[in-house]
């Protein structure tokens, strides 16, 4: 018997419901993504028509056939901590146990399908591979590679196998958070005209807060909607003291059709004439266009039916929105199932994904 | 030479400012009261013209003469802890330094003094002695004695001797500390119009606080100023969610012509319309009124002199108003030196108030 090294290769043969199998069975918890980046990387070398490059452990395989249009796969290999949940279990009524099977190692799985069974597609394809999605924003590998080679990231469109259950998800919305902070001077509360009261300063802001009427944006035929909230406020020195500091987070989730510049003016001006001291960014990420009038996208939606629906939670479309690539999710997981102890998904929606998009890249 | 106890006795033949001096020597930090409230008790034992009482460690001592009019000077002798000045030390400029100089064994001195000077006072004489005035409201040795003994501190009028830099201060405000309740529904702050903001809900409470407009009453005289703040302030679950609920601590500063009932009222009137879900009284203590108009007060003004003062600090004198006796704070020490590392009083004040006092016990 030939030598083999049990666990760190992948046999892109089997079909997709197998092959995610095989991928939960390659522990990638965050940061230890080594060995899967490894197999992936060595199953992609195999196939002639795709140049591999690895950068860190991301993976990106491209073909080269000068097709008018490029579309971009693509998928994370990290899995948040294994909860008893691994090694995978098929039970009898076709549903696949165990971590990642819906986030989303059932998306790569169709991923490396399709890179395996459409050696010509109609559009050039590239496959992304990345690390690290489940942890802090700067340690994605998405985004390393945004930084580091965003020539590998040039495309007309792109699809994102997070778990969206085999429906087309567009775009996503931005989340701006905000610390607005309110001053005054602190005095005995017995004798509170000789004080300013900080929290009776942030009346404004939540009379602002509680009044705004948020955008309901169609953009490509999806209705966005926005919103502007408080997420915490914060003021109090001692119960006999005026305060002199309040502070009001707040998190403004848009629409992709405002950029993060108009997102930060936008809250600005709300907030204008509200006696403000401090206005500081503390978090912000952009929104990202679902692009659904673009070709390629009105041909995806035609290939994999449904009705596409807004994104309203961030997710990483938005990094490639940054780079002018408009994005959807779709993959066959199902998100409220993800990062759970019985994270599971039903094989027939892996295959189901794998053929609407071989159908969309091969007619 | 005879057995003696050092630090275990006082001799009243000192005159006030020694008399101080002796005082912070035994120390009597909050809760180590009994060896200070035994000697007092031995000394005042010691005069016949007192009927001494004794109830833990507080000493209430009293004339009986049948005047027309019973007075109460009363003192607590704890301090807050020793911070490296005990014991006391005069300095050339007439200057005593020590824990409990100012607050307020100056005033606990003269109270001495006039016990052991003043043994025909032209109004009966009621002598409070206390413990545990620097600690919690419960363990407070004059509320003991209140619930247990209220016929010790039967009177028409009380001086307590807390530090007012030999100013009168009448009556005291009330103070009151309630939390206001929103109520929201949790939700993902990208899907806001699934939940209930309750920061947003706390609008309409801080709009109410930084509108008010508090009184400035004249009662025997004194201007009162009262107050209405938030004095903390707290909401937020996490930076993307919907809070769920928020609390708004309001402090109360309210004038002696409204009682406890009054003031909880009046807050409830000012937020009535504001969707609040819980109101809760955290925290109450009732105010006092001066009682200047009373007979013995006038004589007690006209002895002392200067312009009496309105309190707007809580401060024990509300437990003789809860008692029906208008009382007034009237001592040597000034305020601003409490519970100082430099705590000090001029001698000349500690003599000043003894003089004062009998002068109006003995005209």
């Amino acid at each position: 018997m030939p030598e083999t090294k049990p666990g760190t290769t992948l046999d892109l043969t089997l079909d997709a419901p197998e092959l995610t199998a095989r991928l939960v069975d390659i522990p990638s918890v965050s940061g230890t993504e080594k060995p899967l980046a490894d197999a992936v990387e060595e199953a992609l070398r195999a196939l002639p028509h795709l140049t591999v490059e690895r950068y860190g452990n991301n993976v990106v395989a491209r073909t080269d056939l000068g097709r008018a249009e490029r579309i971009i796969l693509a998928g994370h290999i990290d899995t948040v901590p294994i909860a008893d949940n691994v090694p995978s279990r098929l039970d009898e009524n076709g549903i696949l146990w165990g971590c990642g099977t819906t986030d989303m190692k059932s998306g790569v799985a169709v991923q490396l399908r399709i890179a395996v069974t459409v050696p010509a597609p109609n559009r050039d394809l590239t496959f992304v591979f990345y690390d690290n999605e489940e942890v802090a924003a700067d340690l994605n590998g998405l985004g390393h590679v945004a930084a580091a080679r965003p020539d590998l990231l040039e495309a007309d469109f792109a699809v994102l196998l997070e778990p969206s259950d085999a429906q087309v998800e567009g775009g996503c919305q931005g989340t701006l958070r905000i610390h607005l902070r309110t001053e005054g001077e602190r005095a005995h509360s017995a004798r509170s005209w000789m004080g300013s009261n900080a929290i009776h300063a942030a009346a404004p802001i939540l009379a602002r807060l509680a009044a705004y009427e948020p955008r309901r944006p169609v953009i490509d035929g999806l209705e966005y909607r926005e919103g502007l909230n408080a997420v915490a406020i914060e003021g109090g020195v001692a119960n006999n003291v005026i305060p002199d500091a309040c502070t009001v987070v707040v998190n403004y989730r848009y629409a992709p059709d405002r950029s993060e510049a108009e997102a930060v003016a936008h809250v600005r001006e709300v907030f204008a004439d509200c006696g403000i001291r401090e206005f500081v960014v503390d978090d912000h990420s952009g929104a990202a266009l679902p692009g659904l009038s673009h070709p390629a996208a009105a041909a995806f939606m035609a290939a994999v039916g449904g009705t596409a629906q807004p994104k309203f939670g961030w997710t990483d479309v938005s990094r490639f929105g940054a780079l002018g690539v408009p994005a959807v999710n779709y993959g066959p997981g199902d998100a409220l199932l993800a990062h759970k102890r019985d994270e599971h998904v039903a094989v027939e929606r892996i295959t189901h994904c794998e053929n609407r998009l071989r159908e969309w890249l091969t007619s």
